[in-house]
């Protein structure tokens, strides 16, 4: 199945998501009902099937498909182990209850159903994802919460307990955790015109007691590394149904540059998906030229990022805007790399007063 | 100066910490006045001088003290970097601006002031902790943020732009994070007569989901792994103030029985502190007698893990309670360990239904 277009509604999603594994599960006893051995087809995920696509900005999946039959000896264990994985995404969906990744491993044995390792069980789990085209966000299977967002923007909760509460996301000074019931929260109302996400937790912390969010009307999001896939959901969220465009702050490094590249175009593991990406958002710094612009203090490069350059360099992601190329060829040249925090050299206010105000124009 | 005995109100707490570093630059002043090299002496935080207290149930300083003099040429850098020191955390204190350590070292070079590494630097804050007695937290020096709470307990703030607001921390039922603005918070009022503190972002989540904090009257913190210290001090408040006790939860190893005992006894590195420890807080799995009680999914305690095990058994904090001794001797011999989420091969609320309220028994 295609993978979905966006839907506001958190409600409406829901149920579409409930009507595909109902499909799924009908068509299964449909085909045993008919006399045939059930079986499941979708996308291939190998290598060979994954292109880098201009339009939608992120890798998709080619027209490879492959079948699971019951038929096959071989392919017994995994279709019953997606069936299985259907049936608890389900259960998890209807009742309104969220899992891990690693929380779906050891249920399956509570239903005698044996997975060899965690990593075969999270395989199928992407299996189901590119069989229903919604992210398993979208069936409940969260990862671990770890980012944060702050900023003048009400929310309506969908979760059990919390139905049609709102809540304003200034009211906790220190950020409130984006998890199940933000990500899954209604948007009722902002004064923001921006959205300024942040890789590190002491930037996001400065960026909130020095009034970021009043002075630049800015939503922040701190996506604490490389932003977990409910952030970059909730940022294409922000960008998609609030229209606001979305700048990312990283350190100065290859890795700070793939968080900003992610959060954009996706990564190939998840060419099987589509609102995981927000392709108009800007990476906003820290680059190479802002090292040496702001004479920045630095680490030297070492040889671990370097070949991450001269991977990323040859990846089709960047070479979407000359930008990335211009970084990157910066990054080799001066051998250094610098993080948000070197900025405190002028003071722990400059970052906010000079740079941010500056780089926001330039990126505009 | 001995470390400082707790004070109820955050408020008053500053004005000590302010009056404190007004001291030691006062007595610098006296000493230039009286036409002496100025110094400053502290205790010796070197491993000879730092002792477990059976009465303190931590580590503590002995009464070796060292001496920094501006009239020794090898004191002269150490002393100027620690009065620098002394100066930004007065700025940052008295400005209401907090500031990471990474920022502590850039900020430096604002001034002039330089260190050789962020080593250099964060041993220096370290040693005005030990100046002062008071923690480091306590002068707006902040870890970033990735602990989180969840649960009935109405705080209200008293950072800049927000004083006296009031939030109650179950508005947002994804948690609120466990930064500046929480731990500077006055406590108003709670229904909790527990904490549960938990190591795990999945387990956390399933406990608000499963409404851990109305069937059993609780705070949730989730530690995230090891607690920061400004997540420790903010357990030994709710204990402190609240007079709650505290229980944590962590996975079934070396390293979660360690992420318990430094919540409830502190680290040797924090022997010039008081008030990071909850000295009454109980560990309350999973142990590795629960392993074998609950017949869980196990993985085999690796070369790593046995080399732990062998260090805590001979470590003076592991020798106050029986328990610990018997858990770590149950560990060598099964040679297994267990993560919290191996609960849900017996149903994903088996860990809310049977186990949590047995162990919050027998660990009362």
């Amino acid at each position: 199945m295609e993978p979905k277009e966006y839907r506001s509604s958190i409600m409406e999603r829901r149920k579409e998501v409930l009507a595909s594994l109902g499909n799924l599960g009908a068509k299964i006893y449909e085909q045993i009902d008919r006399g045939f051995f059930p079986s499941i087809e979708m996308p291939s995920r190998s290598t060979e099937n994954i292109y880098y696509d201009p339009k939608f900005r992120q890798y998709i999946l080619g027209d490879k498909r492959v079948k699971r039959s019951a038929r096959n000896i071989r392919h017994l264990k995994p279709f019953a182990q997606l069936v299985w994985t259907a049936l608890f995404s389900y259960e998890l969906t209807s009742q309104r209850k969220t899992s891990t990744l690693r929380d779906v491993y050891y249920s399956a044995q509570a239903y005698e159903m044996t997975f060899k390792d965690q990593q075969e069980s999270n395989n199928i789990i992407t299996d189901l994802e590119t069989v229903l085209g919604f992210s398993r966000e979208d069936f409940n299977i969260f990862p671990e919460e770890r980012s944060a967002v702050f900023g003048d923007l009400t929310i309506s909760y969908t979760v059990p307990g919390y139905e049609g509460k709102t809540l304003n996301l200034t009211s906790h000074p220190d950020g409130v955790m984006i998890g199940p019931a933000l990500t899954s929260a209604d948007f009722v109302e902002t004064s923001a015109d921006k959205v300024i996400a942040i890789e590190k937790g002491g930037l996001f912390t400065r960026f909130i007691e020095e009034n970021v969010h009043k002075k630049f009307n800015a939503i922040l999001v701190l996506t604490a590394g490389q932003a977990p896939r409910a952030t970059r959901h909730f940022i294409g969220r922000l960008n998609r149904e609030l229209r606001l465009p979305v700048y990312v702050f990283t350190d100065g490094d290859p890795w700070g540059m793939h968080i900003a590249m992610v959060i954009i175009s996706g990564s190939a593991n998840a060419a099987h998906l589509r609102d995981l990406t927000t392709p108009d958002a800007k990476w906003s710094g820290v680059w190479a030229t802002d090292i040496v612009n702001y004479k920045l203090p630095t680490d030297p490069l070492d040889e671990i990022d370097m070949k991450r350059l001269y991977e990323l360099q040859k990846d089709p992601r960047y070479k979407e805007d000359p930008l990335w190329q211009r970084e990157i060829k910066t990054f080799m040249k001066i051998k250094r790399k610098a993080e948000q925090e070197a900025f405190s050299r002028y003071g722990l206010t400059y970052i906010v007063d000079e740079y941010l105000p500056a780089k926001l124009e330039e990126t505009k």
